[in-house]
């Protein structure tokens, strides 16, 4: 297998694109390369840590912790993954009548009922128009088919926009810090520039305008051509809900500072507390009379993240408005060089947009396991939190969104020496500690960017509510420890 | 909707990436386009058209064309995309024994039997060492499940790598001409540049070392750092299957020259003469003693071609051997900025490349399904040559293997003349004018390269073998009255 160096083989890491090795991806890094060896060491060796199993709370990956697929989804993609189950009544005891309905109908919609046929680039039509139908009905404005291009996961979609937007390391993206680094990855292996701008922790996670001003200024006075402003709402991994205020506010500077406006809304559905709701920009954008000639907008949604989490899925989608018709056309020609996204992928997305309603026989019990996971996460989010902010040095802010905490730890001088003894950052050496001893995954924040000199953590939600009261447990238990070690 | 030009939006085709306007994909290109209007017009007014129905002929898309899935595959698929129902008993009547053993042997090897969980960059473990297992029979030859990456399909596996290999212009990929555009596409995208080799089409498209050596020299006069070849076997659009002894010529010239062999071998399971078998490069190489530290070779594999042609799962992988661990470090890192791929096109590829074997219920009906499917494509493929072959100044190769005829049309110079009075190339003439006639769409030769002043398009053997008498005389009809009107 694998050697370390060959001299003679023709490609080494030294002559490779170096803006690959430039892009760094820190949820799947070293830290949960560690957790992968520990894991198979457990494995090999139960009883040989002091734990019994990883506790995976590094990657918004909910049903590799248990939780369930929502029922309805799975029959329908079930029965368009085998289109000829529809022709067997055996099928009336083991589906709902809903979903063999569902699955009918888009079987009608799909020539051939030909789920192993390419899609239009932008994917399937009459999907694209319930996705459509979705978004109309959740932002209270008309909403395009054509305006979607489906795609395996937000992050495809993602690429696609920073290479059409990235041309040289002049061409700069504004990027919240912290950010989820998929963005700053894609940046890097794009060639681009990311600008960034800083979230006000002190605030919850706040904002401010003053502060995109101020960036992009400083970003302008280097000769960056700043091209759009990337926000992530609810926040990752900051987990902040914005206000329709501040969306506001948003929307204004991009349309007068001339940014593409490149709204991350994956977890759209995540909201965890009764005073914040979920407004698209585009809604934003239009409720301020701003319309497709005013302003550049793209939305990122994914069937990943909600009450559905169906990340090993790869559905999503990027919704575009204010793109004309020859960049438009670029894009379609760039997504028909993957031919398409794939087709279940694609039938999920139209699914979570436009889920079963009222009056269907089904929309009780799918309400019930929709609410049920959300109702769970939010007390999850909050035991956390709360956990957090009671362990000393810690502050953390809530999860009004999203699936993660990213708690600062104000760590203690000399561990931050003994992280430099170590050979790397504090945050890292903290989030090793805690893997080591306890068996818990966690990504540092510097994967993610912080204000200079602090230090933080990503923690997901997810972890089974019936395991949680032993996530805090071994979180204090561990935490007390290495204070006791380090404190000054 | 869309606006065509619009100078207060901040993003125009004047400040997108320059790479994205010159990158080029024939085989969604405009003469598709032109196809799909001309379908909305067939069923918005019935009877406005010569011909009732558009044939696609123009892409490797066999279920769009009535071609069905193997059932086996789809029972399994359908079971792992709803796990709760093996724990019915109703399933027995409607699923074989084989594919519910399947499916439960695929469940229990990922954890929670959660297919909705995102996997190991890589792809899921188990279902890697099934496609190394696959692997291993094909070639006799050990496999390491730890070369092989599962995509979504081969296309972002060839980005992959040529985002890898391309870090300027300087950078040159040798790719066949024809070739398939999704190569030229991908460095076009990446920023490399294309070093063009001909395959010679009086000897069947036959891979002459001398012009590799020839077209190599030439581009490193020029500057240019050749990084790797590109062979596609069996050939596309060109159909050709190499011989072993040609193969073996390649992988030579590869470990002389210093290139990284990129081996396109997504037909692998498309042969439709006798004469001729598929043999992985993989197979050649350590057949001729070069091992993991002799020659650099990446291996594209997809379930969207062969007899199963599963476009629309996007599943695929490539194997890659002779890499540094370095260097596949970062191979794995891009991957993981993408999470993983989809779920169900990891389990279908695992299924390709490890189906039904002799002893299992479903055997022989398995075989049926395959036998039947690859055997009617070999009779389409002769007919289809055979009818090209009669048409006045026309010839047409054999399609040894793949899914295309790539048919060379000498054009009168009359229609030369009306080409160019139409601002388009003759080939594009000759194919708008065929598909406005009939409603046969294919793909103009200028869209895969051709020696210059040549003419060809390329017609896949995919129309349903009872169209394809109806096929061939529009056909021939249209190229009648074509050469009637244009003869010089």
């Amino acid at each position: 297998m694998a050697s370390t160096s060959n001299d003679s083989l023709p490609i080494s890491i030294h002559n490779i694109n170096p803006k690959v090795l430039e892009c760094e991806y820190a949820v799947r890094g070293e830290i949960v390369a560690l957790a992968q060896r520990l894991e198979k060491e457990l494995l090999a060796n139960p009883g040989s840590h002091a734990f019994d199993e990883i506790l995976y709370c590094n990657i918004g990956n909910p049903h590799s912790l248990g939780q369930q697929p929502i029922t309805f989804f799975r029959e329908v993609l079930a029965l368009c993954e085998h289109p000829s189950l529809l022709e067997r009544n055996e099928i009336n005891g083991l589906f709902s009548e809903d979903a063999i309905k569902r699955a009918s109908q888009i079987l009608k919609q799909i020539p051939g009922k030909a789920t192993g046929a390419y899609s239009h680039s932008q994917g399937i039509k009459e999907l694209r128009d319930a996705i459509a139908e979705g978004i109309k009905a959740r932002d209270d404005f008309p909403a395009d088919p054509n305006d979607i291009f489906l795609t395996n996961g937000a992050s495809p979609a993602v690429h696609m926009v920073m290479q059409l937007l990235i041309s040289t390391e002049k061409d700069g993206i504004l990027c919240p810090i912290p950010q989820y680094p998929l963005y700053s990855a894609s940046i890097a292996l794009h060639g681009g520039t990311l600008v960034p701008y800083y979230l006000d922790e002190a605030s919850g996670w706040g904002l401010e305008i003053s502060e995109l001003k101020k960036q992009l200024e400083s970003a302008k006075s280097k000769g960056i051509s700043v091209r759009a402003l990337v926000v992530i709402n609810p926040g990752n991994p900051t987990g902040q809900v914005l206000t329709k205020e501040n969306q506001e506010q948003i929307v204004k500077f991009c349309k007068q500072e001339g940014l593409i406006l490149l709204a991350d809304e994956v977890y759209q559905a995540n909201i965890y507390v009764p005073d914040k709701k979920f407004h698209s920009f585009k809604k934003i954008s239009r409720s301020m009379g701003y319309g497709e000639k005013d302003i550049s907008l793209v939305s990122f949604q994914s069937v990943s993240k909600g009450y559905y989490g169906e990340c090993g899925k790869r559905g999503g989608y990027m919704g575009i408005t204010g793109f004309s018709a020859d960049v438009r056309e670029q894009i379609y020609k760039v997504a028909s060089v993957n031919l398409c996204s794939n087709i279940s992928g694609q039938i999920l997305a139209s699914l979570v947009m436009n889920p079963p309603k009222v009056g269907d026989h089904i929309y009780e019990s799918y309400c019930a396991e929709r609410d049920g996971i959300l109702s769970s996460l939010a007390r999850r989010a909050k035991t956390l939190e709360a956990a957090f902010n009671s362990l000393e040095n810690v502050t953390c802010n809530k999860a009004e969104g999203a699936m993660y905490l990213f708690p600062c730890i104000k760590l203690p001088e000399k561990a931050i020496k003994a992280a430099e003894a170590a050979d790397t950052t504090p945050d890292t050496f903290y989030c090793r500690q805690l893997l080591n001893a306890t068996g818990v995954v966690v990504v540092p924040g510097s994967g993610f960017g912080q204000v200079a000199g602090t230090w933080h953590f990503r923690c997901t939600i997810l972890p089974p509510e019936n395991k949680i009261p032993d996530v805090v447990s071994r979180l204090t238990d561990f935490h007390k420890a290495f204070m006791n070690e380090y404190r000054d």
